[in-house]
């Protein structure tokens, strides 16, 4: 029963995920999503839009299990928002030090399995790390358009910065790459995204 | 781009899954769960305790996507507490009405597919709805126990129903059964649960 004492240990520990907030808000607005829930919609998002990857035959299980735990490191490390440079500087050293504290928690071979796991979607080499960016892109622009650039407006984020972060969706999934092209012009339109 | 558009309406809908509220507080005790955090947490159970089936060579997959779509009923039905008798009365015929509207937004054979799905969740019927069920039940058993009962006393849950709503366990896993039922024991000892 060792092995299922260090298995309940993690998962007890992992609720912790439910604490961490982002700067992307709920579609209704009413307050900021956390990384357990953001999570749960990366995993519905892998599952209804992964045939829209340009490359086929993308390994849909890998995804899923690749974006359900891509955010444990921020238990210790913090989300740090995508366009806040200062914090980006360090953001890999203090999340490689969490990956190192909480997947040591599970058994061995266990550990070893969602670290590489998450290695994999740092590294952004395979397909489906690849398309698992996309959709952890693709999900806080949507939220985004439909709260009417709330997040956006807080961080005062401009056109060009979302351009730019968002230009390698086309090379992994060209529908999706035309459908975030197409939201973001229609945001500086409406007035949602600076345009400079 | 209309198939994209039905796709896209479906995961802007289900964000609504983060305002349904469960009876379980989270591990911190600071609030109550909703069923976004609850579903995600329900996968990454599934990842690390599979293992435990007594059936081997379950479909891991098949039982994340069972678990990750399972309370989207919710969002019309609202949460059901299992110890809510009245409640559960139309419960069955209150989530087959949101199953009717929530899947119908996606492109016809997605829909299809969430909804075939999700009747094998509900009917309890393959080795890997059996084993989603039990993590279904574990999950909360564990907040109770990590909280001192906070659920079980606001609701005057006693021991009797709870042994008996959880018997099936072992059937499916022994060690998870074991678990369990040590976990209850130990919960009537130290006063987290009334024994009548």
């Amino acid at each position: 029963m060792e092995r299922l004492k260090q298995q309940i240990d993690f998962l007890i520990e992992i609720d912790k995920l439910k604490h961490v907030f982002r700067q992307t808000v709920l579609i209704d607005g009413s307050r900021q999503e956390n990384d357990a829930e953001h999570s749960w919609h990366l995993a519905m998002l892998a599952m209804i839009l992964h045939e829209h990857a340009n490359e086929p035959g993308l390994d849909l299980h890998k995804i899923i299990k690749m974006v359900l735990i891509h955010d444990l490191v921020e238990i210790d490390a913090g989300d740090t928002f995508i366009y806040d440079e200062k914090g980006n500087l360090d953001k890999a050293e203090r999340e490689q030090a969490a990956a190192d504290r909480i997947f040591a928690i599970l058994p061995a071979d266990q550990a070893a399995e969602l670290r590489a796991l998450w290695d994999e979607f740092e590294q952004r080499e395979t397909a489906e790390a690849r398309f698992a960016a996309v959709i952890d892109r693709l999900q806080p622009l949507i939220h985004n358009y439909v709260t009417e650039g709330t997040s956006w407006k807080k961080n005062n984020v401009t056109a060009d910065k979302v351009i730019a972060r968002n230009r390698f969706i086309r090379d992994v999934s060209e529908p999706l790459g035309i459908y975030v092209e197409e939201l973001i012009a229609d945001s500086v339109k409406k007035g949602y995204l600076r345009s400079c």
